[in-house]
């Protein structure tokens, strides 16, 4: 049995992880502020610390335990809202990576993870994201997200096996349909479930790499498991281009009734297309996405209507 | 006459640049928390508000005055010490600009100018840094600014005008000869005026750009007349290489008695080798370094040994 830190556990991708772990039969500790997640979230089994991990007295509280790797997932992840208050975005994000590095160097962790993004990407000339890009971000949120990432290399100069990932839109059920700016997949289907009208806030032809909630999963587990004497980043993608109106499309495909669609203009910070290149996650950590968009959708569409019945 | 709010006013830029916009007559107010700056530096005629400024009350307090510039300059500058408390590094360095970056929008001030560095460079394989390459910071210290120009690109899609100046290695009469983590020529010749002795953390192979204060303080004051409709970086160098062994004999060359000089290990995130190009300043400024490094370090021993004496 080991002892996991998974923070953000009453978030869609943290309580998707702990629950893995638990089922494997592992110990898993989790602090989250409830900010956006939901307690009810956080899957049975696991040890709850409210708190914020950006506060360093909160962080300080878990010195005793010996953990074998640290996960850090909870953060404000919302390109969009990190325009309205960034600097709760670089505390959430930034600092608090700060200071589980420092836990896990003085609690003798060496082992750490952590839930990067493609928005470090920002807007680029090539058409396939890969980890050897120079990073461009257009928001706060990936300003902020990248700086962990160098903070992180710092940390593995000091001996612990640090690794990125770089998620890329993640979907699936569990996701949070109240909050409306998260989740362009989510978002579409909690509006289609409330109003049978969907609003896009920018173009249809803009493209994006959904991943599935359970390919991500498999992407923190296969990370435990591995030991590098360099730091990582990995791109959690699946390397395949679907637009807003094919997604659009499956959905329709899927709903009972028909929806109506309203194009308006886009958000500040987004990204016009995001596709990445899975190559590095294949080599490093044997994984491949295994749910193709139009399965995943077809299932998040009846867990939507069974949640709306 | 223009209004300026230069923070860091107790420290060796920011006070020096403060002097400069009062000798022409402006009204400059300044944010200091003398947590390494010293009252004493702030020019007379400046308006002082004692505070930190990644506070947001303190920023906030701010709101009413107009200013014409925001000169950033304020912040935790050692990258030796960003080792020790990288928490208050980001704080300092990078929450900081994001209060006064938000105070520029709300308050309508369109030009904002920041004391950015050469440790955003990082280890890189080409000899002269300059401002295409990929930043590759090895310190917190390099992380937290490099984040603060990611921030200003975003402030200037918002229509503020926005220079990051990157500072290399700045030296010159005034500078801190209390402080032994900062400054490699202020050091040697601290070393030097308390027992005529000189540590050296590091190869005497290890080169720097050295840059003289009357200089960087030239190159604010061409920001300040200066718009533009993109963002912007500037290396703020000489151009020059010089080794941290010509450094020592110059220093010998100008002091009155024999030193004895030590070699010691490095310390944690040094570069090896930092020199810039500095085009872009030369272009966009109208700027060129005016002081050698042998009549600015012979000057900067005789204010040593003035203020021995």
């Amino acid at each position: 049995m080991a002892s996991y830190l998974v923070t953000g556990g009453a978030g869609f991708i943290g309580s998707k992880v702990i629950s893995h772990f638990i089922d494997l039969g592992h110990e898993v500790i989790t602090i989250d502020n409830l900010t956006t997640g939901d307690v009810a979230n956080i899957p049975k089994g696991a040890i709850f610390i409210k708190g914020d991990c950006h506060n360093a007295k909160v962080i300080k509280s878990l010195g005793s335990f010996k953990f074998d790797a640290i996960l850090h997932i909870a953060g404000q992840s919302s390109g969009e809202i990190s325009f309205e208050d960034p600097v709760y975005d670089l505390q959430t994000n930034t600092q608090s990576t700060l200071l589980l590095l420092d836990l896990a160097l003085k609690s003798g962790c060496k082992n750490f993870i952590y839930a990067s993004t493609m928005s470090i990407y920002g807007d680029q000339d090539e058409a396939y994201f890969d980890e050897k890009m120079a990073p461009s971000p257009i928001s706060f949120y990936g300003v902020g997200k990248l700086a962990s990432e160098h903070y992180m290399k710092i940390y593995q100069s000091f001996g612990i096996s640090c690794t990125s990932l770089r998620l890329f839109n993640v979907y699936g059920p569990g996701q949070n349909l109240k909050n409306l700016k998260q989740g362009m997949i989510s978002i579409f289907l909690a509006m289609a479930a409330a109003s049978g009208e969907i609003s896009v806030r920018g173009s249809g032809l803009r493209y994006r790499d959904f991943v599935h909630i359970d390919d991500v999963v498999n992407a923190f587990s296969a990370c435990v498991r591995l030991r590098d004497s360099e730091y990582r980043v990995i791109n959690i993608c699946t390397g395949v281009k679907t637009t807003i109106n094919e997604v659009l499309s499956i959905i329709q495909k899927y709903w009972p009734e028909r929806l109506v669609v309203d194009f308006l203009n886009g958000t500040p910070g987004d990204q016009f297309g995001v596709v990445g290149n899975n190559t590095v996650a294949k080599e490093k950590l044997n994984w491949e996405p295994e749910v193709t968009v139009e399965n995943g959708i077809s299932s998040m569409v009846n867990w939507v209507l069974g949640s709306r019945s």
